[in-house]
């Protein structure tokens, strides 16, 4: 591990398959990526065997693991050498430059808000998904980690959806939607209404309001909503490509003529079919606190966990806590 | 036309293609119903031609037209003698058993209520969805029509939803979930929270939080939501699935070989598109106002507009709304 190496720490109990899904991914990362060091994060009988087989893997010692049906800000108060706040409080320390984790969203979120801290002038931190519509992928947000927002909240997550798509996405001048029931300024929820006012004046990009079907099409770059709306949104989603995927799937093999045919055409369904999964985007970055922090689905593969850890380790290099941090202070937010 | 005919009032001029559109799904709805008569309302000129070549029709005569982009309560008020006006005034009168119209949502709501008003005991009519999950039909409410709720009208929506499930789908004991973003009582957000405290107390058939996913999956009968989140989740569910047919398309045409296999498959996948589309349900139903009222979408084809009335038909003839009245009743709530 050198000085120039983007240093992200993973929790290696992170998730329902940990660690037997989490270490795969992370030699997978190593192997893809001679620009990354992993300090791994967990018992020491897990995280000492894989360093000493692995390059540029550190060991970090934690000896607690925090559960998925634990309440978040209690189990982050109380376990502290559980994985999570260890991880986070390397990040803080500078031990690491970012952190991954496939553990429970809600305790990641409280050990980045606590240890790591907001960025100035952000004052919710929020959850994104990339929602990869067939124009360009969308940037959604929140998907879940302020189920009730005021309409300073909605305008904080345009400054960071837009840092986002700039630095991870790579689009110069994003635009943003206002997730809506209808076009016109005046539609929707009070919530809404305000919002669209406020974002109109101060949020550079703003592009009105969008409607739900915009968010597969992809008619903007960011989707800014808030943590109830976009969490329904993105499961709808991921429930609704799974059901279609079984139906075509069945009806494909519903007689020995449509499976041939089905045989010739898997593989293109194949690639749409990645092309919606969520996991191929490796995590969910949670925007607004002063370190990359990302976070991998429950249920994540070492693909996913592969993924993640890059994702973290492009935020890393690509700026995206600075042109955050930029975003909100040109906003007079800050 | 005899007393024994269910007689639904049909607006001639509802629609973007009215109306050249709606002229042949009453022709169609009338073949399909020897028990269905239809009051058609609009421009004479319009109106009696078709009455005098079609059995069971009976011309009525309204000579304004309420445009897509007026004000909807508004244009109600003003517009004295528009077909929507003059149909829900028949409605109200007994002229007819149901109102069917493809004309805007917001007039035909804000008619129905203002002229047929509502059942005893509702405070938000709602405007209803049906999902075509694969394991059932799914009712959701509201799509539109409220934007902002509180939780008695959740607690309205659920019972109206079991009433439409009961009568309209025939499922015999309805199970209602109630649209979060977690499945603990305690998750989500404040107005979720309290909902589900007043619908578990006292909404028969409760089935407690239900996710995103749940929706296209069908794991109740019922998904009870405020009409903005309801309504992003429809258009979201229209648009993925336009988006996913397009890209299944394009990926089996996009060779030769490929061309053929989906030829063989396209038999089936049109099923599946089918049986996706919002318009084979034949248009919404505005529910809690006291006479059967179903609002077809503005693009509503002439197959549209025959399921639409053939709807409204089967509203009149389970007794939709006097199941509304009754369980509203039953609820304490009237």
């Amino acid at each position: 591990m050198t000085r120039s190496h983007v240093v992200v720490a993973v929790d290696a109990m992170g998730g329902d398959r940990a660690p037997d899904a989490v270490l795969p991914g992370v030699a997978a990362a190593l192997a893809a990526d001679p620009g990354l060091a992993v300090a791994l994060v967990g018992p020491e009988h897990v995280v000492r065997p894989f360093s000493e087989s692995h390059a540029r893997t550190k060991p970090v010692a934690a000896s607690e693991v925090i559960a998925m049906d634990e309440h978040p800000a209690q189990a982050v108060r109380q376990k502290r050498d559980s994985s999570i706040v260890v991880g986070c409080r390397l990040l803080r320390d500078g031990g690491a430059h970012a952190f991954f984790s496939a553990g429970t969203t809600g305790a990641c979120m409280a050990a980045a808000t606590l240890i790591v801290g907001r960025s100035a002038g952000v004052s919710r931190p929020a959850i994104a998904a990339v929602i990869p519509a067939p124009a360009r992928p969308v940037v959604l947000l929140d998907v879940g980690a302020n189920a009730d927002c005021k309409p300073e909240h909605l305008l904080q997550f345009g400054h960071m959806g837009a840092a986002y798509a700039r630095t991870m996405l790579g689009v110069a001048e994003p635009t943003v939607g206002l997730l809506n029931i209808g076009e016109e300024p005046s539609k929707g929820s009070a919530l809404a209404q305000t919002a669209h006012g406020l974002l109109a004046e101060r949020l550079p990009g703003f592009a009105g309001n969008v409607e739900g079907r915009d968010v597969p099409k992809g008619t903007v770059d960011v989707v800014v909503t808030d943590g109830f709306t976009g969490n329904v949104a993105l499961k709808l989603m991921e429930g609704l490509s799974s059901v279609l995927f079984a139906e075509i799937k069945g009806a494909m093999t519903s007689n020995p003529l449509r499976a041939a045919a089905a045989a010739v055409l898997k593989g293109s369904l194949v690639v749409i079919k990645r092309r919606l999964d969520p996991d191929a985007y490796g995590g969910a970055p949670l925007l607004g606190v002063d370190r990359p922090v990302f976070i991998g689905h429950g249920s994540s593969g070492p693909d996913a966990v592969a993924a993640g850890i890059a994702a973290a380790a492009r935020a890393v290099r690509s700026g995206l806590v600075e042109a955050i941090r930029d975003g909100i202070a040109a906003s007079g937010l800050a």
